[in-house]
């Protein structure tokens, strides 16, 4: 049995996983509005799945089309767009936003104000700090030729992101990276370092203790 | 005729063009608040006018006296506050806050979670990339001479401002320019070239195929 | 007497002062969800209390176990998490976050879109420039000696923090200091100077005329 509040909009055909909560004015399954202009999919959109004991929070839009894995919370005012996947026991922060066509994996802790671009790739136990901005388009909507470069970041298992840091377009994180708050990332970052300063350079391994292979 | 969703509130006197669909927990024709110091006019407001086709999107806030075009997406927990134009055909990303007084030409995809401050201008065909940071305020707030030193950015026809960008106040973007992802400008960027870093610099020309007279 | 829209909800046990008004689809009094690793208290949460002529705008959140004060305006679409204190003619601008555990002083003007991270503390008459970023862990989820590591932000009497600026975890920013837009600050600032750039690094003095005790 899920548990909706009376004021927030579940549409028709989304599906509810035993012991989910959907808080105030929160929707669920809402198809999208394209602008003429938009490269997202026009295809027929599979109905939105919540897994059991998902939290939905107070405000936060999650579209059809898109798997929300078991114990997840859905932070307030938070939206996840069409066709994305989140795994179980993940965290999206208070007013994050994923986009379309997305993929995160199980135990990601995206934290408050993060934007994750269309197209990107998150593997497990990423942690992503608050108000990281990543990119997917580096022609900003012009050229035909941009449709087949266009690329989100993919993070490796384990990175971690700073806050505030920005991420240019098709940057790959290695596993267990650490990317520091305000850094400007333009080019790949290798598994197992630490990278500062706009632009990013490496600065150091991470700490021993940091790594999850460690108990960090 | 207008669709209004039964939980969203249109507020007395809004006017509202043939096809505007008003989504979910939007507010259209809002008042605003104004701070005991904010510099925001507190003349009376017109009520806001939506064009035909434009839809307002779940969570949505429009305020009073601003003048929505035709065919525009105003997206999901986006804000839009008093004596705005936003032109025909565009966008405003999920979560962005357009501030008062601020006037957008015809075709701007600004894309979500950018902060548009108050008193700026932003040209036809610009591209306001997920969150750009604009200013208006050299002082924050002190001095009396600020008030009339306050100035927002003047973003000309068809520039491109790239992700995480900040703006400092009154910086003139050129015609065609583009700014890269993360960049902090603190001068005004000619018409046509890229800069990138922090402070911004110029690093070359925009490529050919990527201007809008050529077909970009 | 308070002013609740219908639209909004004022969970049991909040205290509204006299004048109040919360707005459409506000919600006050929420009881927190917490994730299975959050470092977020669990104890039991004092009701909300709202100050005499405060408003709480459209879609705004106000946790449970938080104290605002008179005179204040939590803007729209923003978010005020449990045990913060806000104190009297405070703004929280439209769609900001203040995590938990935070105290605020009397007339903070925090502009829209920043990011107040939880432990942080911010004096009297501070100015938080739009979209500004806080963090409060160097292990950005990792070891659990972070636990007793995690401090976010000191910010002094009347300091100024520009657009879009980042402060590294456990950063004092003191008195009347000015903190400029896009900054990346990574050590303490001292008081009354102006620090630029990433890493942030002392400019000059602050202007005499900008100072609070000159009128400024």
């Amino acid at each position: 049995m899920a548990e909706i509040h009376p004021t927030a909009t579940v549409h028709e055909g989304t599906i509810l996983g035993d012991g989910v909560r959907v808080l105030e004015y929160a929707v669920v399954g809402k198809q999208p509005t394209l602008g003429a202009r938009s490269t997202a999919s026009r295809e027929p959109l599979q109905p939105a799945t919540i897994g059991d004991g998902t939290v939905i929070s107070t405000g936060a839009i999650v579209f059809a089309g898109s798997h929300i894995g078991a114990n997840c919370i859905v932070g307030d005012q938070a939206c996840i767009r069409e066709r994305v996947t989140l795994g179980d026991d993940g965290i999206v922060g208070r007013g994050s936003l994923i986009e379309n066509d997305t993929v995160v994996g199980a135990g990601a802790r995206i934290q408050a104000g993060a934007y994750i671009t269309a197209y990107s790739t998150l593997e497990d136990d990423v942690f992503i700090a608050p108000c990281v901005v990543t990119t997917n388009d580096n022609f900003m909507g012009r050229t035909e030729r941009r449709k087949a470069l266009m690329k989100g970041p993919t993070i490796r298992r384990g990175a971690r992101i700073g806050g505030g840091a920005i991420l240019c377009p098709g940057i790959e994180v290695g596993e267990e990276a650490f990317v520091g708050a305000g850094a400007v990332v333009t080019k790949d970052v290798p598994p197992g370092v630490v990278v500062v300063g706009s632009p990013a350079r490496v600065l150091r391994d991470v700490s021993a203790d940091e790594l999850r292979r460690n108990g960090g």
